[in-house]
């Protein structure tokens, strides 16, 4: 079936490898001139394809990137619009993408976090790259922005994916906004609080009988029947469109930074692609002249309980082994990372590393950045934070550099996992003499 | 115990009530130069003091505003950050707070919401102003780091507030990154939640054992006492500054229109201090010739379950009558708001209007504006959406001119408000003759 599927969906090849190909002449996605295969090469034209018909190898968008001098295109970011499609021209999305309703998604604040740099040791300058700050308040919304465009151009009218959480909630605002149908798939059995998030929308929200490889399973199954003609699944069948959205958070960065390259990363993995990602938007910069060309590191972060990629890395191995998840970082709770072995290249090839910290550690470090710096971020910033303390500590993440921390997600979505720590620090009558007697006097 | 607090707190009177009057020599907040009592106009030294020694009234910031060109001025503020310190020649701030550490709100999108105008039959511009977007995710954001700057000039070390929910947060978050410390105050027995989300910074959380009004009561005590020396309570006796913070909406949203005065707006009433400052910022704008001087109408929006003001409008009234709070809109709750006799007279002068909707009416309103835009609005932009629907129905609010609406909050922060009816559309076994069977297939 899921054979099948792929090739109806990826019978175009074009004709050359070449990287002035013809981008297809059906659909406007800007500077996207073909799909091409991450393992053989192959090309393709623009269409919702995510595997390579030769080798079933992921596709990934190749671009015609813009040929002006870097003064210009600077320029011409600096004058876009305050989110991401101030880097329209580096996406695959058309010119006019601005104008079409959106969640207009990133622009998102990079925090230069001293309070933490301190309690680190960080001498280099800290940064947090905050993306709670994104509409729906994760990191999700810059992917599903690109998504959606290309949803539009394949002329589909319905949004879908299979969720247990963030991706729920950005798929069903972005189609609301838009004017898509959405259709969601979540396990059944997912806590209220999640399937509130998703459902308010007031899209379609599947609850499937089974935990969330049987909701991946069936929606597969979906993409190549009848039944699912006309939709778009963000994190499938539109995959190799939404994974570009994370080389925004690569551009900001830098930009953010005064157009200079940071030298040392910290990215969280769960399937890996954003880490991915990063480092192509970064290659970019440096190949279009808008940063320096010099050495970056990018560290990637597990949670111990999900920690395939962090375990393959300390082994020397070139493939990950799947783990079976059990961790309260559960955005980053995926065993069987499809893009782990291009995470451990990367880390292998820039001199970073990759090191997971256990459920307390994330803890410590959820309330070590909210007590430092006023982010209350999701598990997987816990995750972040947590592992470069460690990475720190442990003498492979250098202090004496500049160097950026993703947070990708917000603390009101896992509240629980901070919850049994963070109460009131006293409870007493509403008198002046038991507030002396509770110690709690200016001091 | 009251009155003595505040003679102690507000002996120094400027000599004269002239614009001209010296700002106090001690403290910088920039274009600040008095405060001026708003029901006698007495005008008194900057300083952590809140009511007149005069007459009881409430104080308010005075200013010496700019005296350049608008055209310098609006070019400066757009030169400016992209939060509410592009503003700070009109705020009680020094002219460098963009560089002490805080959160750096505001500057949140101004959506324009055509999906949402077409169901309300808006047709001269129907624009949301979404505060989800400030660091903690509400307008208080805004507010706090006035009182922060405050805080800062006058020497205090610690920040403090009596909070049942965003303001909380917000403190927190705010002393955690400015390195003050915080004392928060809130009723021992708030929701797990809430609780929470205050706790996480890190600062003191002191529950109060009896009621919100027991949880005041007991603020004021420790204002007059020395067991609360050196503390800025933001809703208290940093009032005067903190209320200013809601002028940057005003500005913004001019700003965002292009340098435009809407022809109305829709805005929530808890104190009803938001609405009138959004007037004073509206109005500081036409004076220095930032807009075109026309009119504008503001509307007030309440939830049905505590509408003294919406209650006084309708019978013409012009003093407010205290009313016992019961609505699922709790961050507007406040029985006897401070500032609702000014409310009524900008309702009336502008020829605006204030009304409110029922509890069931504002779930409604948060998952039409969710439905439609992809927002998901705390109850409190239920309430502004529905009542401003209630306008337009009853011939109050027109439709025909460009309107604004605030979200001061985040869907995330109230999900039990809309959690019985935002459920799964269907509950299905992972097959595709399961799928088909429910209705779900491509329509």
């Amino acid at each position: 079936m899921r054979r099948k599927g792929l090739a109806i969906m990826a019978a175009q090849t074009v004709a050359s490898t070449s990287t002035s190909a013809p981008a297809s002449t059906s659909v406007d996605l800007g500077p996207a001139a073909a799909l091409s295969c991450r393992e053989c090469g192959q090309r393709f034209e623009l269409g919702p394809v995510f595997a390579c018909v030769e080798c079933f190898g992921p596709l990934e968008v190749a671009y015609d990137l813009p040929s002006g001098s870097p003064e210009e295109l600077r320029k011409q970011i600096e004058a876009g619009p305050a989110n991401i499609w101030r880097y329209a021209p580096l996406l695959p999305v058309p010119a006019d993408v601005a104008d079409k309703p959106n969640l207009n998604p990133g622009w998102t604040k990079l925090v230069k976090a001293d309070n933490l740099a301190r309690e680190l040791g960080v001498t280099g300058g800290l940064f947090i790259k905050d993306d709670s700050g994104n509409p729906t308040h994760s990191f999700k919304d810059r992917v599903v922005a690109q998504a959606l465009e290309a949803a539009r151009a394949f002329g589909f009218t319905t949004l879908s994916c299979s969720s247990t959480g963030n991706l729920a909630g950005a798929v069903g605002a972005a189609a609301a906004r838009a004017g898509f149908r959405s259709c969601v798939f979540i396990p059944h059995d997912l806590e209220q609080g999640k399937v509130v998030m998703a459902a308010v929308y007031g899209g379609e929200l599947v609850g499937i009988e089974g935990n969330y490889d049987d909701v991946n399973r069936f929606c597969s199954e979906l993409i190549g029947d009848p039944l699912g003609e006309g939709w778009g699944f963000v994190n499938v069948n539109l995959r190799p469109y939404y994974a570009e959205g994370s080389k925004t958070l690569a551009y900001e960065i830098c930009e953010q930074l005064g157009w200079r390259l940071p030298d040392q990363l910290v990215v969280p993995i769960a399937s890996g692609s954003q880490l991915t990602k990063i480092d192509k938007g970064l290659q970019e910069l440096i190949k279009l002249g808008l940063v320096e060309d010099k050495p970056y590191k990018i560290f990637g972060a597990q949670a111990e309980g999900c920690s395939p990629v962090s375990t393959a890395f300390k082994a020397g191995h070139d493939v990950v082994r799947p783990q079976k998840p059990n961790t309260i970082a559960k955005s980053l709770a995926i065993g069987n990372p499809a893009d782990g072995p291009y995470v451990l290249d990367i880390a292998r090839r820039t001199g970073g590393a990759v090191e997971d910290v256990n459920d307390e550690q994330v803890v410590d470090a959820i309330k070590l950045l909210a007590r430092t710096e006023g982010i209350f971020a999701e598990t997987a910033g816990g995750v972040t934070v947590g592992v470069t303390k460690k990475l720190i500590e442990a003498g492979l993440l250098d202090p004496a550099l500049t160097t950026v921390v993703l947070n990708t997600g917000d603390g009101l979505k896992t509240l629980d996992a901070v919850a049994e720590t963070s109460q009131a620090t006293a409870v007493i009558r509403p008198s002046l003499d038991a507030f002396r007697d509770a110690g709690l006097a200016a001091h």
